[in-house]
């Protein structure tokens, strides 16, 4: 890039780029998009798209980068100073179902797609911020064992059980979908809170009864 | 394809070209690997692919079918019989983990990877065989709950946090890394049963008030 792409207007112009092309990689894929398409959506010659971005690689790291900000910004930045661990949790699953579902977030989209697309020290940056959130949440899992707030299980697992039910989301969720956003949230909270607050596996194993008081106590308010 | 494409020595030749063209799909993505590196993969020249391959679509296509055989053959063959509905859902999540963490699976990362490459009837055809699996997990689970044995949840968002958890290990696990398989399947094991079974939400509140989920459903506790 030329020094002029550091003037404010080429600024503007190269967020505009970072928007459209995002758009269509989320919509093609990153290998089914062309830099050639990408110039057309943004109305530049494929010399003017050149201008602002190096390679279409390096294109991708800096949605990836944008994505990573606007997740930290909307997922971690609004939980991380919520004392109690197992709130903070509750907070996270919460706020990360909202950024899957909701339409702005076509670049988290991408790093959850384009996961192995990205080489060498790029993907390493990337991949190092993922790292980070998954640390995150291991260790409000592991305050909260501390605290005996929730069973100790392994940190890693809870971790990526808590990931694998809200990034998976994206594959499945349709807006205008039977399921809205607030039932699936409340309904992942549900099941993931009382697996991590559960006395041991409680499912009772086949041919040993139930016990009532638990049935009863379970079935009570939880129509959806 | 011609007629000749139907010989034996041609199905065989078929399945060995479905075999190299998945590992590099697996590896590249759809849309990162050309018809020629296949064909050279093949040690074909691409017009001797296209002799038994009618385009890359149809190709895409012929490996998530079988990928969709393998899994339906080592999954829900092989614990549809189980009679209680919890055993049965128990084993599954245990096989859908095997199929995802072993080698073999190339063919089932394709179809969770490329969810969104195929068009038209392709793409309701495969996408039909895997709503036929969300409700094999759905219908386990409504058989569970009417039997008392696990909580009334909503149906779907039990079935996909069941499968995120378990098909997202495709993007974060390693043969080689510090968890087993083993490790995975029985800490996964532990906490999603121990989710549907719990009596509630039951993690005592900091100072022991209210239930979890009566915060979640009033929104207290959440800092914005």
């Amino acid at each position: 890039m030329t020094s002029a792409g550091r003037r404010p207007d080429d600024g503007e112009r190269y967020r505009a780029i970072l928007e459209t092309a995002a758009r269509l990689i989320c919509e093609r894929g990153y290998e089914g998009t062309s830099m050639q398409e990408i110039a057309a959506a943004c109305r530049l010659t494929k010399a003017g798209l050149y201008h602002h971005i190096q390679n279409k690689e390096q294109l991708l790291f800096a949605i990836m980068s944008y994505g990573m900000d606007l997740f930290e910004g909307q997922v971690i930045a609004k939980v991380k100073d919520i004392e109690d661990p197992v709130e903070r949790l509750r907070a996270c699953m919460r706020r990360n179902i909202e950024v899957v579902t909701r339409g702005a977030s076509k670049e988290v989209i991408i790093i959850l797609h384009e996961h192995a697309t990205l080489t060498g020290e790029a993907r390493e940056y990337i991949d190092q911020r993922k790292k980070e959130y998954v640390r995150f949440i291991e260790s409000a899992f592991s305050e909260a064992v501390k605290l005996g707030r929730v069973r100790p299980l392994e940190p890693t697992i809870v971790a990526f059980s808590f990931l694998g039910m809200v990034l998976w989301v994206y594959k499945w969720f349709k807006p205008d979908g039977r399921l809205t956003e607030e039932q699936i949230t409340d309904g992942m909270l549900d099941l993931f809170f009382a697996g991590l607050a559960a006395p041991g596996a409680a499912v009772p194993e086949p041919g040993s009864a139930p016990t009532l008081s638990r049935v009863a106590a379970t079935g009570v308010g939880e129509k959806k």
